[in-house]
């Protein structure tokens, strides 16, 4: 990815998509509109395949889901009614670490003279370049043939090295434009300190080696670095335990012997938060410390007996080192003379054990039971997407088999997600199976994305969870507020409306396993089971939660 | 507006929402999240009526729409998922100056401390504030009780003064905090020049005594600034034709015998064209110089002859006034001895007289036909919005009986604005019936609000104007391009999904006929008609356009 490519009579436009394609984009999310048609154009001719969506911020989770899986996304839109449509999509990549490249038109530069008030303009012409600059790592505007391809190569290396999103803004009188001048960019160099890392990884060894009870807590950025080789070799070298983060979820296979489970503080399993909380050494990889993954705060983690590497920090116990790259970090370790850990892993909860779940007909529909006959059914081959509140609390008790199949907003906490990255998913992923669980106040936020879905003819299984609103916040604020109510739609009608799909209305145990049956086996087109869920009803973790919380919101 | 209440043991939070019913706010829209939950508690106990959206950025629409006819509107979200998903709609109230109050929730000041990755947060906890102090008039963050009214009315000042959206941001922990220090807050005072202000009038009573030809063209800030009245009676004394900007139709009532028309430039219907840019004294009242109120730059206006008045600049020929506010100078004016006038105004255009359409049975339905078969049923009950593109370019042609009855994002043309708008228009006139006026494209986007409007029980008639894409766009960027095609939708199935409401799919001038016929009868529940459109049709207005923009997209 270090190479530039030496451009010869290339234009602005024509590089910027030699470059995605590149870095490896083969598809890209958006909606054309005036200040960008000229640029659609381009890219329509070209290698890659843009997926049109219903809505601008769609396109802009579907481009973030695709991201967690391909390692870059991208999505291009029009400007301001497009862009600033795009704000609270590219700032959840920017949050969970998501590498999205958004692309805006802008008014040309010869349409600016005396600041005339041209369509879309909001206050000045930079207005949208100002909002990113705030929600993006790295932003540049294309307003200077000199300095064009060096500006595209700095962002998106910048969404590479540091997996956040970046912003190009490309006036539509630009686009066209061949550089005259001889192009450089030269690339930021990063180099370790030698002395630095040695020490930090001589520490961690004599802490590993006399540690009784130590073990690995895996988190995001394993996946976004994609270092899950790395930390698993290190693991079975080691023979050491490991746990996830709730944001690092599937960052091993969830069936893998040395996998105890999600770490979740006291919002989790009991046997899970002890044996993560005994530990005497606990190598925390690529995790985010965010309040989710804290268990809202009730994690009780004992800083003193902490290896904690990031990209961003690396500290042990309550000092810290400098220029630690995370990779290197992990394949220094690896050449080590490491202990072999015999810490036992516990036995598998029974509730995420593999036994055929038993259905009581006409037994009114919980949300554990849902997840266990969907647990039933979960093979290698599927993605599995959860929206937020207890879309998110109960897929975390799925057990994804294989690594980076798992994908929710859970630090960002997004509420609409889902959908729109189930087609993310589907693009980046055509040959697996993706399920999708949403609530149904997050359907209809996007749920029209399955339109798209239809369209490009993809399959995936989307269970709606309807508890007739914003069901989390009954639990986090006491009282019977109209507020969390919505209206009722008729979700599993929905395929007459895009003209393809089977729905499903399911209100007891033994119809929704039937219909997911049904679902499971029926790989031609969508499948919408509308899940009907019993008065109050809620996961574990849920209601653990709202416990916790009720205390400050 | 200008009392300050005294406030006696009043939290911010209730200071907060008194202070908008001081200002006219009966009706609230948006969604609750856990960071405005007590918030949200507080205003569900208040005579704040607080109508639930789909989503935010519809919340943002219908409040947008509300301000347009109500003076004021109101929405209120959460921190961060909600606050950055409305920044395309404060954005287009910006542009087009609606005054629309944005509450956001945020994190509590106590939950900050050492600056945590709480849910939610993006970058810093400042980083929300940051991106709408760029999107709105002015913004504030209520963190410190001794300042937080004074805040609150400054911002509340700045709304209803410049007509433009401001931002508060609540953090969680403040909304019930009680100030104890005295209230004091000095509105800003702003008082014309009278020697400037007399000259001003003087002057411009010399250039309509002397003008053979004088004519008014109002514009968007009439309807802003409420001075519809002012305007009509300075044209019924002088007896002076009257024209409007696009973006300010209706401002008077286009059934008025001084009313000569739109002008739209080049892109206008000729004789309204001609007989405006052959004043040789055009008095432009509250009217912004946009790229498509100027007919795309094809106006053809010399400035020698105007007299330019608005909230924010006045210039008679090629000199500038200063502090000339808009109001004090038309009550200025009536308060002269004024020329009469004698222009004689043009009959009415033949297509839009109110004559009875000829029905041609299976004919396939035209854009033009669809608007003389509306026109012919409009009477002063009537709301009109209209959505961007051709839905916009053919409304312009219809006659809105009454003042300020016409909404359309005609500058910012934020595609998706007319069904959360008409949302908002429902909720603040629930007596007058809406009918919109919407592209596919644009329904796709944001017509899940469909759902709100079925839940509160309105009954607008919704026109889908189905030309399978961003039809505007073709004819904008030549060449049969995939990007313009979106997913056929049978949209007039939605009303089995939202429980209520009539669908009608009509593709020839006889069903068309029939079905608005229906809906205007049937007031009961919410009337869709999808109309599908003969291939390649387009108004004339759009086909006039097309052929000036193909020039520079």
């Amino acid at each position: 990815m270090q190479d530039v490519s030496i451009p010869s009579r290339l234009s602005i436009g024509q590089y910027l998509i030699n470059r995605l394609i590149d870095y490896g984009i083969k598809d890209l999310f958006g909606i054309p509109g005036d200040y960008i048609l000229s640029f659609y154009g381009m890219l329509e001719q070209s290698p890659i395949n843009v997926v049109g969506c219903t809505r601008e911020d769609n396109a802009g989770f579907a481009a973030d889901a695709y991201a967690r899986l391909n390692g870059l996304g991208a999505l291009c839109v029009t400007y301001c009614v497009g862009g600033l449509s795009v704000c609270n999509s590219i700032a959840g990549a920017f949050a969970e670490k998501s590498p999205v490249v958004l692309i805006s038109g802008a008014p040309g530069l010869n349409e600016r003279v005396n600041n005339p008030l041209l369509h879309h303009k909001v206050r000045e012409f930079r207005t949208q370049f100002e909002v990113f600059d705030k929600l993006c790592i790295a932003a540049c505007e294309l307003k200077d043939a000199n300095t064009a391809f060096a500006e595209i190569d700095r962002v998106l290396d910048a969404a590479t090295r540091y997996k956040r999103p970046v912003y190009i803004e490309l006036p539509r009188d630009m686009v066209n434009v061949v550089p005259t001048n001889p192009y450089q960019f030269e690339f930021a160099r990063v180099e370790p300190d030698p002395a630095s890392l040695a020490e930090a990884i001589r520490e961690s060894v004599l802490r590993l080696k006399s540690a009784a009870r130590p073990m690995i807590l895996a988190g995001v950025e394993i996946h976004r670095f994609g270092l899950q080789d790395l930390v698993i070799q290190l693991a079975e070298k080691m023979r050491i335990p490991i746990a996830a983060t709730i944001l690092g979820k599937s960052v091993v296979g969830e069936t893998h012997p040395l996998y105890v489970g999600l770490y979740e503080g006291a919002l989790g399993e009991s046997q899970v938060t002890q044996y993560v909380e005994q530990s005497d050494c606990l190598l925390m990889l690529g995790t985010f410390m965010t309040d989710i993954n804290l268990g809202i705060n009730t994690a009780n983690l004992n800083v003193q007996n902490c290896i904690y590497a990031t990209s961003e920090q690396f500290r042990i116990s309550h000092h810290y080192y400098q220029h630690i790259p995370l990779e290197q970090y992990l394949n220094g370790l690896l050449q080590q003379d490491l202990p072999i850990c015999n810490r036992p892993v516990p036995p598998r909860l029974p509730h995420i054990e593999n036994v055929e779940e038993k259905i009581e007909p006409d037994a009114p529909l919980r949300i554990s039971k849902i997840i266990k006959l969907v647990n039933e059914k979960l093979t290698a081959n599927n993605i599995v997407i959860a929206d937020i509140g207890d879309s998110l609390f109960a897929s975390l008790e799925l057990v994804v088999h294989e690594r980076t199949d798992f994908i929710s907003p859970a630090y960002y906490t997004s509420m609409g997600f889902s959908v729109p990255a189930t087609l993310g998913a589907c693009v980046a992923r055509p040959r697996e199976r993706v399920i999708t669980i949403c609530g149904d106040g997050a359907f209809q936020m996007t749920g029209t994305e399955l339109s798209t879905i239809v369209r490009y003819g993809y399959a995936p299984i989307v269970i709606i969870l309807d508890n007739h609103g914003y069901g989390t916040e009954r639990f986090l604020h006491a009282g019977d507020w109209k507020f969390n109510e919505i209206h009722s739609w008729r979700y599993s009608l929905l395929p007459e409306i895009y003209g393809s799909g089977k729905g499903y209305y399911v209100a007891d145990e033994s119809a929704f396993a039937q219909a997911f049956n049904d679902a499971i086996s029926d790989n031609s087109c969508v499948q919408i089971i509308h899940a009907k869920i019993a008065e109050g009803d809620a996961s574990q973790t849920l209601l653990r939660l709202a416990e916790r919380m009720s205390k400050t919101v």
